[in-house]
């Protein structure tokens, strides 16, 4: 049991859009800091929508000094050419947190459903709904990506007050597995 | 036409293997400088590779004080799954150019062999054996991956030099298209 303030940082990282989420837990206690959305439809050049993702990254791990860093991230898509376009995306919100040095833990769609609200198909506004009665506020974001981002920072703090934190499948890094499980290793 | 010497730092990501090259130019002229490839199949975890890449690419171009980075990108794969990882072997490397403030071109393979060899289908022998003869070297990589990194750097040098050098298109980025073209930008 953990009983140290942490910061997680969740992201919900897309091309168009980019959902952000900061969340402030204690123990099993949680509290909503910020959530957001970084808009990228007016920026034409891709290069320019990576350096503005990998920029606000490092922002918002600067400024809220995150602990650590949980992101969405699906492992099917619709074509390669969208696949390529949103790995690049994680790949530079990833780069960010690594050079920062904080843990980085991806979670699939599925897995985030399954832990906020205990089924792994629920609707996003289910999942919204879950989410606001477990940090109470009751404004609905703009942007669903802004509390997608928000569900994957919270499955993060319950994965990690949960016994299935001890697995080191998707849910986390080895090397977190590693570090919260010393004696296991031989 | 340029005078100043540069350093361009020619990468073909990958997830098992990156291929990475330094090529100094000067006006027309080219020099290598180094290529290699960062061997990545011992390392299981998948953010020990992405931490790896990144930190491989960040090293070089602070080593070598590179001025650009020219980058090998497919658009097209096999599967989704690939262009996934491939695409986030592709962010960090991205990512870490961006740190460094250097400008970042991209260049699908077909452009690469055409601009090498003045053939979009050449095989990876030829490519290779142009290089030797515009680079005036004899040993042949132990890895392709290294030869494709000098590959995509040459071909970003003979880019720079050529008349396709006012095109933006996938040959270069549009912030360098601006930057060679301010009297086109209304």
């Amino acid at each position: 049991m953990q009983n140290k303030s942490k910061i997680i940082l969740g992201i919900d990282p897309g091309t168009i859009v980019m959902g952000y989420s900061l969340l402030q837990t204690n123990g099993q206690t949680m509290q909503l800091i910020h959530m957001d959305v970084l808009k990228l439809s007016s920026v034409e050049d891709p290069y320019e929508r990576l350096q503005k993702i990998h920029f606000k990254v490092c922002e918002l791990i600067s400024f809220y000094k995150a602990d650590c860093f949980a992101i969405e991230a699906p492992f099917f898509g619709k074509n390669v050419q969208s696949m390529l376009k949103l790995g690049r995306a994680q790949g530079v919100a990833i780069a960010a947190a690594m050079q920062a040095g904080i843990p980085v833990n991806e979670y699939s769609p599925k897995k985030i459903k399954m832990s906020v609200t205990g089924n792994g198909n629920a609707a996003k506004e289910q999942v919204l709904n879950m989410l606001q009665r477990m940090l109470e506020f009751t404004d609905a974001p703009a942007y669903m990506d802004a509390s997608d981002a928000l569900a994957v920072a919270v499955c993060h703090h319950l994965q990690q007050n949960s016994v299935h934190a001890i697995s080191p499948g998707k849910s986390g890094g080895w090397q977190q597995f590693i570090k919260k499980n010393p004696g296991r290793i031989k």
